[in-house]
């Protein structure tokens, strides 16, 4: 019996065992620990990876995004109820990340073939209230940043990428990350540059932007016991930094491996009950997950699992269908539901053995 | 030459190193770096040392104090607009916590002798608006809450008590943190139990309000992909939690030390250029702190500096002098502008030597 798990995370932190816990020990030796030069460090190398001037660490992926927009209207950039157009098929949290500022999430219907927005459909939701623009570089293919740079300078709107799912994705040499006049990572452990634990980051190229997050992520405060601004607590710890500095040398690497496996799911599987994913342009997708369409979803997914595959479905429920979202719930959605109904995530990652990836292929070519 | 550092956090954790180290490799072997076993584990332990019925792992202690006021929020407690009594004298988190989340902050004078909240300051604060006590064990003595209890129940104001400082204090056998309504922690790593980097937690006896926390913290959501609330994401990282189960072992032991050493202090020093704290029966001081006045402070923060000797001021400049609260800078608070302007924190910890202590005894004798 197959034993095909989704994402094997242990074995991927087990390849970096030694180096993992020699980074602990030296944040646990230094007497050091919030705030010290491992943050530093890796706030200087994750901005290099990038391309952008600043990389500002804060505690996870939701505060990267919730810090910037907060940034934004501390600057007086945006204010209450101004609205930001942001896809309706995303991860719950790049929704929060507007709400929780007082702003208005405009839930924007994506594209079917990529998952993610495009120029088209941003331009049917911006009003006049419309300040910015929140793409997702969804299951880590970047979104056409170079024709959202453009609709958004015509409109005067900022740029927030969400890059949780998308570290490294790039169209012509240019990587997510970068497009924006800021980005939002997320490290949760199972993210393709994932921490063992919770931790997230900031890039932009603008400076203002930057001194002030800095601040807000530290109470509000530049300098010990002065405070500017009425901040938050949001730091990258140490030990998390120094962790990730071991993680982000094989990123390139591990993103080359993503790339080969979705390469060969989509050569070789080839049922026609089952949608593969877009091929897209090398680099242009990083794969953080492989994600099928199938109008018989939930039968697929217990095939798949009685025959020992491990699947995920990111995610069951649309936002504008959560309890959480009340005031949405009526909202008539028809792509996003349907992305909704029918995708399913299959297991990718860079410690995938040969024989198990041929077998989720012969699997799922065997489902009838 | 003397180097009587203010706190050697160093020397703190090289104590427990091995077990620290153990800890981590744990953490990291297992796979499983957030919401697990670790913290499951931890949490029963914390309860059981606080003897509440809940604790509920945070990011952090600011987080603590904004989850307790926002779930109050959400349960229909309270409402925007509403007032919280809180110290004026407190670090700017407790203030924060109250301005976060929409809410009125009434900066309340202390008792000059314990630095505290008492019934009868708070009695002056009470207005129609008024809807929560936010009591701050500043330095590590509990506030009289006996007294502050019964005041809350005769207004039917809701409590949280915040116990940064203060983890153990305990009046008649009950601790800082099983008073109120609900608690907030933080182990910051300098605090009597400190993470090696940022964690928090919340106590209480209250299950409607703990289950609420439980999802707040993690995006609103009970289970994985169901929304019911608005949430953040404030968790407590696994490696934090297994290593605060290392050191939550010693902290009985290190708060004997350090109510040893101040009660040293309380005996010994004996300069009339400076005023000591306050004698607290023991237990009712968990010695965070250990914090003088003097009208020359910075006369006698020199000297001592100058002979070796590093202190801190917990803090130079009061929350409403702070840029970040303009609406309070025009405020008159005497005596929290006294304490600002004349206490001085020497070192205090568990890891102090007996010369160390006899020296900061000697030398702040002889300051003329
Ligand atoms: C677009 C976008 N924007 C903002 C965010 C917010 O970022 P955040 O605040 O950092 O979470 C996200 C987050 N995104 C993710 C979200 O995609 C979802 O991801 P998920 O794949 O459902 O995550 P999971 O099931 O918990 O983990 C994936 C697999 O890995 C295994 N695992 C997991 C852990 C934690 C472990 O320790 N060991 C394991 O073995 C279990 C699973 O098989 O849920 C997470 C909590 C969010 O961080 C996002 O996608
Ligand atoms: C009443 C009340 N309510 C809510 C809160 C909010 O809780 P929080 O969100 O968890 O911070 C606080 C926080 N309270 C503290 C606050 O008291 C203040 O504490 P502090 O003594 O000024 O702290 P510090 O100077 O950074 O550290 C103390 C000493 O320890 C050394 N050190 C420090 C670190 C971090 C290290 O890694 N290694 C070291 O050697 C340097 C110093 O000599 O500032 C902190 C950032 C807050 O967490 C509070 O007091």
């Amino acid at each position: 019996m197959n034993n095909i798990i989704f994402l094997d995370l242990k074995k991927i932190n087990s390849q970096y065992e030694y180096e993992l816990k020699e980074a602990c020990s030296r944040v646990i030796d230094s007497g050091w620990y919030i705030m010290g030069k491992e943050l530093t460090e890796f706030e200087a190398e994750f901005a290099s990876y990038c391309n952008t001037k600043h990389c500002i660490g804060v505690a996870n992926g939701l505060d990267a995004l919730i810090l910037v927009l907060r940034a934004w209207k501390e600057l007086g950039l945006l204010n209450d109820g101004d609205e930001v157009i942001v896809p309706a098929n995303t991860y719950i949290a790049s929704i929060l990340a507007i709400s929780e500022n007082g702003l208005k999430p405009v839930l924007c219907e994506p594209n079917i073939d990529t998952y993610n927005l495009d120029a088209q459909g941003i331009k049917k939701c911006i009003t006049s209230k419309t300040k910015a623009i929140l793409p997702v570089h969804i299951y880590g293919t970047i979104s056409p940043m170079d024709e959202i740079c453009q609709l958004a300078k015509d409109h005067n709107l900022l740029i927030l990428e969400d890059c949780a799912q998308s570290h490294g994705a790039e169209i012509a040499g240019v990587k997510a990350g970068a497009w924006g006049d800021a980005s939002g990572f997320s490290f949760y452990p199972g993210k393709n540059l994932g921490a063992l634990g919770d931790a997230g980051a900031i890039t932009t190229n603008d400076d203002k932007l930057a001194d002030i997050l800095v601040a807000l992520r530290n109470y509000g405060s530049h300098k010990k016991y002065e405070n500017l601004y009425q901040g938050v607590n949001s730091r990258l710890d140490e030990i998390q930094a120094a962790m990730l500095r071991v993680k982000i040398k094989y990123l390139a690497d591990e993103t080359i491996l993503r790339q080969k496996i979705a390469e060969y799911y989509l050569s070789k599987i080839n049922n026609p009950l089952v949608t593969l994913p877009n091929y897209q342009e090398r680099n242009r997708h990083v794969w953080h997950l492989f994600v099928l369409r199938c109008k018989e979803r939930s039968r697929l997914q217990s095939y798949l699992s009685e025959n020992g595959i491990q699947t995920l479905i990111h995610y069951p429920i649309p936002p504008h269908k959560q309890k959480a979202y009340q005031e949405f719930n009526d909202y008539v959605l028809p792509l996003t539901e349907q992305i909704h109904r029918e995708i399913l995530s299959i297991p990718i990652s860079p410690v995938m053995e040969t024989a198990e990836i041929d077998c989720v292929v012969n699997i799922i070519n065997n489902f009838r």
